[in-house]
């Protein structure tokens, strides 16, 4: 009994104007009126995965390990794209095959991944428009039901799911510049903070230098918090997600920099040749 | 016991920058600390009915039967507009009689509607200003406590409620024409798409021809999903609430042909002597 | 038992963006998975220490007598500001010290301060840029738990904390005058309604005039409620915190009047003598 889910948070792009988050909350309870609903965010730009994916991978270490996450952010809706439920460890995933599960395949967190099929766990009938509500949210309400992955639809391997490029680093170790990690920006948040692909687990020691690639920025020093350093200027540091971020303290370092999702930023280590 | 309510969702025009809606919940959870809250919208337009009324009609069919709804878009507050309560099975629907109820109305769902008046329910003193916190939120938490809709006042005929016009379809036939119904746009949603006034329920087949009244614009397409059709194609289909919706695939119907809330849309049927 | 709290309330300046708050609420239902979480705001003006303690003060007397209010807009994360846990009757507050009680500390309400320092109570390892998931909301959770307050830390004396001046109004008396008392703004919400610092409990009859300070403003009428007056003029009134309002029938004070956060408003009372 100790294992049953009774958590389930939601991430949607729907935006909190409309009633569609609303109405998935309904159909939840509906199905289990003990659930604990927990939003993470609605704000995802329209149809943006890889903001998505962030979002899951920033906010699932929080729970604890029962958790159910429902996320919808589904270009695809009506078309083909698969449905899955994704397990790591005792944590639950409902979201569509479309690489918001990416972080968690990377570092090799995901247990079992089921393609949801079974149409008995569904509402009835199902909207052509609306499978946050008609799909997803009553299969992550079943979960937390007890009801195992397996009634859900068959098993598929990893390697079939489809996963986003952007959370990749990519190391390199040169005679002159020793080893670098080349990671990108994944998100900016609320207060202008470049969150980078790069996790603390990708690196062994303190770096050599951090830089912003392109344009004539200086090496960014790395601090230990946001009140560190001087106004106007941009440090880097390990944020409350363990992903390294560019910020100015006190200030809006996407804005002053001019930083946005995708620029590229290295990590250097000189080899221990050195 | 089985039929209690424990779920209230609000709908307000409050927004989320004040604690407005917060201390509404403040006062239900003192009254009734079992209940789940749900939030459906606070970013209702300042005063405007219809548009709650829409999220109202949009959402209640996803929660389950004994859900209490509370809807504070009040501009009369302080003036002598009536509180109400409506039921609707076993829905009950707490908010003021300036039409939000329409489209419940409409489709003949109401059974009952009382005039709330017994201050006995409210909370003590009873502010000038927010009604929505001392008047209509206690009354939805005793609600949830199982207290009889006649404890709360006298019952209202639903001839007597205000009724919004917008919510009509009018019909008409002619020789040429077939059978027309003429719906109206009543909200915008975040994504762009228009949903019209126009119900599932409201037409017995397919369409002969869809089309937006004035300007120069082609027939408009049905089609079962969002993805269908082409970019910068208007199209037509039934949305979430099973409300003929305009809408374009990956993109936002209302900016891109500038739909706006009020604007005519005509169904056109062949008669069956075509 | 009917003494433990299980309701605890949010504010932060975090936005709904990101996933903060979600990863705040999910330490908190990991500790205590009864707690009922209800968000106050999250759009306060980042670091804006005032407009929380506004929030706070206008919320909380519609919460039952237990709940535990926790408060993260903190400048000062990685420096040494402490945190505290405010007890005023049964209700508790955490959040840093940085003037937020303060109208709590001006009404006499609060009764007891601790500095939270145990590290036994934190979620480990404390990031060091997000004590609001770390520390001050496993603290809030293990309030709800019924751990006392002298487990997080020894106690502060009242006099001893951070307080906001905003919040003091000033008194003065003269001879053609009468009695005048100097408040000022200290919010505008999201209707453009100006709240002032003044408390109803601060006067003790009927002004003789309510005027803004500088500009060339007739004197302001007070009515009772915002649909009283006409539309176009600007009116006082006691709003739902028991502070003093201006408003605009129909209309946005802030923004027709030109009125900002930090504009004089006086109260004049003729003297008894007169």
């Amino acid at each position: 009994m100790t294992s049953l889910a009774r958590i389930v948070t939601i991430i949607t792009d729907f935006g909190c104007r409309d009633t569609y988050v609303g109405q998935m909350k309904g159909v939840i309870v509906g199905i289990n009126p003990a659930t604990t609903l927990i939003d993470l965010t609605h704000d995802v730009q329209p149809q943006n995965k890889l903001e998505a994916a962030f979002h899951l991978s920033a906010a699932a270490e929080a729970f604890p390990p029962a958790t159910v996450h429902l996320i919808v952010v589904d270009p695809g809706v009506g078309t083909t794209r698969r449905i899955i439920v994704a397990e790591a460890d005792a944590m639950r995933v409902v979201c569509p095959d479309n690489g918001i599960v990416t972080p968690l395949l990377q570092r090799g967190k995901l247990q079992r991944v089921v393609h949801v099929k079974n149409e008995a766990w569904f509402r009835s009938p199902v909207s052509n428009v609306f499978h946050g509500r008609d799909i997803m949210a009553p299969v992550a309400a079943h979960l937390c039901n007890g009801i195992e992955l397996s009634e859900f639809g068959p098993d598929l391997p990893a390697d079939d799911l489809v996963r986003l490029p952007e959370y990749d680093v990519i190391r390199r170790t040169t005679a002159d510049e020793g080893r670098v990690i080349l990671a990108s920006v994944i998100h900016i948040d609320r207060f202008g903070n470049a969150v980078t692909s790069l996790h603390r687990d990708d690196v062994s020691g303190e770096p050599s230098q951090i830089r912003l690639v392109g344009g004539d920025h200086p090496p960014i020093p790395l601090v230990t918090h946001y009140a560190a350093g001087t106004s106007q200027q941009l440090v880097a540091l390990f944020g409350s997600g363990q992903r390294l971020e560019l910020a100015v303290p006190n200030g809006n370092a996407a804005e002053e920099f001019g930083i946005a999702v995708g620029d590229a930023v290295e990590w250097c280590e000189h080899s221990a040749a050195d």
